[in-house]
């Protein structure tokens, strides 16, 4: 039996971080898993945890796996200097030398980036964005995460951190961000975002609401999602909300990189149409007279929610081949 | 006497425009002026204006100067399609095609673009932008233009029509712009932006201010200027305000595309330091951790406000040489 050569694939969440071997030559997904991220646990903990599982998997995929590489998308990952810095959703601290952790197991090349540039990197090769040259991915999770692509390549900027939508501001006196701020686009529009609506929504009317019989620790945006599905108006405002703040800030987006097409991915684009209508309805409303009609709106060409690690593996697969 | 082979530059604002010849193999300026842009008349009357003053002054300089290319900057401009679509501050209607229009005067090569976008690449050819990769250009006239240059190549986006800042949103229920849209940036961070502000602290306040003689329609940027200059309360209020929304704006724009450098040009720049420094501090206030203390705000680069005129002649240029 011949080995199969393929990269490993990584994608920490603020909730789940998710990996899997995509082969190195057709680019296909071989295998996957989950674990929790466990965020209060230091970086050391995760990546100890991550080879675990790393090893559990290749030992249970029936074929040979020969390993070339590492990918990794996280938030606040820093490209240019292989680290994790003041991440907001997870308590790392400062500055974590992820690709060092990592390679103390593996003596393989490992390259990290923002979890939203690697989503990027993903639907460019793998995705919706193959023929495109501008274009931006937005990944709608625990917060909100972008990767922008202007003239064919990923924007990575001065420092190695551009694409960081979900801190543009939608009200300085605003909500409290993990990041320290108030008011960033993501204590609004994100998974716990919606969630923070619905409860202000919830504070605000007098209407009766599924969602009025669980804490604010129980409620998760699934929950609002099938509540908004059920006709509550609770949850439907608490959609429509998150869609004119999301739409507002897509419009500004626009008017700095002009893109043809904005994906979204993420836990929180699986809310798909209840979002997606809206957001876009909104966004065009916004956008500046020449963009309109122009840019489309779409959720990630990646099927089965595998757009973060498929972008985790692109990157490396984009370094092995460049 | 030797021909020296020149390009014309032309900047078209929406008060005045600006042309000059620049030296095609040294980059010098060998001549320039400004007429009135007269925004209420048709294109084609520019136009013709524009050709006979190029000629009058064709023929003052001493020098026997070849015209080898014209490289024009305009709002709404779009680089792809040579056209002038919608502009805001120009009565000028849908689409008007400014390179065909300048091709029954000159049998020369033609480009246009966002005024604001030749302003960039006048910063990397002849400014203080010659070692960045990654920086934005923001023009502060009669309206706010931006020009965004990211892994060394100015943004165009899909449709040619990138980098309008101007247009981003500040408030969806705010102050009318000229492009049919409400709360726009450049309704409140512009010369008549600066205007508007004073304006509505004057119906706010009590204090006395010298601003307080002069009607809506006598009042200019430079007026302001002076009286903040003086101390006067009403005048500083207005810059802190101004200086505010741009932080904050600029804070997003940084959250887009990482730029090691943001540049301010354009007569409101002329205000130099009573805008420059509150608008730095601010938008360091709202800067995303990882981007703070790592962006500089700076004057363009280029002297005397030669910077929209020698962008123009770099568009062109850059298209000779590429």
């Amino acid at each position: 039996m011949t080995a199969v050569g393929a990269v490993i694939g990584i994608d920490i969440g603020g909730t789940t971080t998710s990996f899997g071997f995509v082969d190195a030559e057709r680019g296909e997904l071989l295998a996957d898993a989950v674990i929790p991220t466990d965020p209060d646990q230091p970086a050391q903990t995760l990546v100890a945890r991550l080879h675990e599982n790393i090893e559990s998997l290749l030992s249970s995929t029936g074929s040979e796996i020969q390993l070339r590489g590492i990918g990794i998308g996280a938030p606040n990952a820093n490209y240019l200097r292989g680290t994790v810095e003041n991440p907001p959703n997870l308590s790392w601290g400062g500055s974590v030398n992820l690709v060092k952790l990592f390679q103390k197991y593996y003596d393989l090349r490992v390259v990290i980036t923002n979890d939203a540039n690697a989503a990027a990197l993903g639907e460019m090769y793998f995705g919706a964005a193959k023929e495109m040259k501008d274009f931006i991915v937005v990944t709608l999770g625990t917060g909100l995460g972008s990767g922008i692509v202007a003239n064919g390549e990923l924007v990575y900027g001065a420092g190695g951190f551009a694409g960081e939508l979900g801190h543009t501001v939608v009200d300085p006196d605003g909500r409290a961000c993990a990041c320290g701020k108030q008011g960033c686009l993501e204590t609004y529009v994100s998974a716990t975002g919606l969630c923070r609506t619905a409860f202000q929504l919830m504070a605000d009317r007098q209407e009766p609401s599924l969602l009025r019989s669980f804490s604010f620790n129980q409620l998760n945006s699934k929950m609002v999602c099938d509540a908004a599905l059920e006709g509550d108006s609770i949850a439907l405002a608490a959609f429509d909300a998150t869609a004119k703040i999301l739409g507002i800030k897509l419009a500004d987006a626009v008017a700095h990189t002009a893109p043809e097409a904005i994906f979204l991915s993420g836990g929180l684009a699986a809310a798909g149409d209840l979002l997606l209508i809206p957001a876009k309805r909104y966004m065009e409303e916004y956008l500046f007279t020449p963009y309109k009609g122009g840019v489309k709106v779409l959720l990630s060409g990646i099927d089965g929610g595998k757009s973060a690690v498929m972008g985790a593996a692109s990157l490396i697969l984009h370094e092995m081949r460049s």
